[in-house]
């Protein structure tokens, strides 16, 4: 659909595939990559999937000017530095709250000191079962790790539904509650922000402009926004968020539960925040995310994961896994074909 | 793109292809229309096009039950009855203001007293030029004409560019001015709507959900808000935010530029609202979106468009004509065809 985003010819003017913004422009400095992106915002405005294709493309930019500059791409941005952050993994209830236990604690010996778990039906209302499955995450876990619940916009806009919740994230010291509600409900996040806390609740996965970003931060008074370089438009988007949290003391975390090249992506846009510490980390080995990426960014001894000291995203792709995951597609109108899958060795 | 949004296969749970949650689904009262909206905002949400396509999917869904019913949309919808609305129509500025001058002198001609014009570089920054565009809509169209400015965005987020325009827009009684800046700059339309006036102040066409038109009428300030049916999910949508706008005395308005069958939709959405009497009218006969129509919703002696009443949207589509635009398309994923045009007779 991102490709169909791409390509399908003109509508009108605001209606223009992203291609024809980016392909044929100049690629020479960072203010390129401007202007490359506002005439896609300008010209593609009607096409609601332009920001996800865009996304891509735009990070594939900062990647190619990194790799003829020979610097990371967060130098790029103008970070002296990149701090190492916090992983937290991303491990969904289990079924039954033993498994939850098991899962938990097999994740914990692994090494890592904090979790966002949630969803597997949690919060439909069965508040018996929901405090069983946060008892054994809690318990499978330890006192001592970083727990946070992903609500998956589970109460629309019910925050009568929502603080009902509030016991049992205390409770279980749930660092935060993310999305309890539809992205574009800002009225119910400032009501439960008010109740709950602001550094308490975090939400911005689904959001794709800068503007929802800061008004996530300013009507919806959330502490803690996790922007998706790949929905929000790119990698200068993410650092003109990061940036505007960091001056409000709110948090800024990466969304990301796809390849490590994305991660580091990610990390770049706030890797010169010393104040922002955590990272959302994908971690696993078996899927095609993973295979597809020569380099991942490893966490350490101490616990954390550095930012590649390499440059542009400092991720190889490894073509020979990535083809075997390689599906031909076809778009053909009429006689033209549109897209068709390339060869890509 | 709309198709692969409909069609693409499935991600993950969050991200369902719109089809999946529309086939295969009951429909037999305006509660089933509900579920499988539900259904696909839940499941649908990552894909960014679910809106647009499923805005098509809702619209079709209720053309069906009223033609089931023999019953015309906004009485399922509600409404007793459809009052008539003045139509305006929306023009933009010609190449130079002596074109703009004979253009606006031909619509007024033609019967229209109302009429949105704009873009062609208007708001660049040049005044003169501007003032000349402005100067010439006016006098071709006379004082006694309604007329609208549409600014496109042309301003971005720049409330000090937009307010170096307000002389010009009391200077030649510009009734309102649409979307000054960027859909999702909400502080910006607030801080335009202080200085210029609520009522004054219009925007919405590019929204995609209720709780954004909620956040342009109740945190932007604007007075003046047009929905796109075919953008925010269809008739319901449409309805739900024509009533809330109505309770706080704003002008809801359509947004359509294309074919009467969606200029039918858009106004069920706001038939029975006596007091929402104006609408955007797409009156270009030489198009195709004019020709697929058997029926059209004409302006009648009084100056006004009446609502069909008759079962469903009121509409017959004209499939010989339709035949003459039909283009071939194919999606194919490897050995699997996920869609090619069909035959329409």
């Amino acid at each position: 659909m991102s490709l169909a985003a791409f390509l399908t010819p003109e509508s009108h003017s605001t209606c223009r595939p992203v291609g024809a913004s980016v392909l044929g422009q100049r690629l020479e400095s960072p203010a390129d990559i401007a202007d490359i992106t506002r005439r896609v915002w300008q010209d593609s405005m009607n096409v609601l999937q332009a920001p996800h294709i865009y996304s891509g493309v735009e990070m594939a930019l900062w990647d190619l000017l990194g790799k003829r500059y020979e610097e990371p791409v967060y130098r790029l941005l103008g970070y002296d530095k990149a701090f190492a952050k916090q992983p937290y993994v991303v491990v969904p209830f289990a079924a039954v709250p033993e498994q939850t236990f098991e899962r938990m604690r097999h994740i914990r010996q692994a090494g890592y000191r904090a979790v966002k778990t949630g969803w597997s039906g949690f919060g439909h209302g069965n508040i018996a079962s929901d405090l069983s499955q946060l008892a054994a995450a809690r318990e499978g876990l330890g006192a001592d790790a970083r727990l946070f619940i992903d609500a998956a916009r589970i109460w629309g806009c019910d925050v009568v539904a929502a603080k009902r919740y509030c016991p049992l994230f205390d409770q279980f010291s749930i660092e935060w509650v993310e999305e309890p509600f539809d992205p574009t409900a800002l009225n119910a996040y400032a009501d439960f922000a008010a109740h709950h806390g602001r550094m308490r609740l975090a939400a911005g996965e689904n959001i794709h402009s800068i503007q929802q970003a800061q008004q996530l931060l300013n009507i919806a008074g959330i502490g803690v926004i996790q922007i998706d370089c790949g929905r929000v438009g790119g990698i200068g988007a993410a650092k003109e968020i990061a940036q505007y949290a960091d001056l409000r003391c709110a948090r800024y975390i990466n969304h990301t539960y796809t390849s490590h090249l994305a991660l580091s992506a990610s990390l770049q846009a706030y890797a010169g925040l010393e104040r922002q510490d955590l990272c959302e980390y994908p971690m696993d080995p078996t899927s095609l995310s993973w295979s597809i990426c020569r380099e991942h960014l490893l966490v350490g001894g101490d616990g954390e994961v550095t930012i590649p000291n390499a440059p542009g995203l400092g991720i190889t792709i490894s073509l020979d896994d990535l083809q075997r995951y390689v599906v031909d597609l076809e778009i053909r109108i009429g006689r033209t074909t549109l897209y068709r899958t390339p060869s890509i060795r």
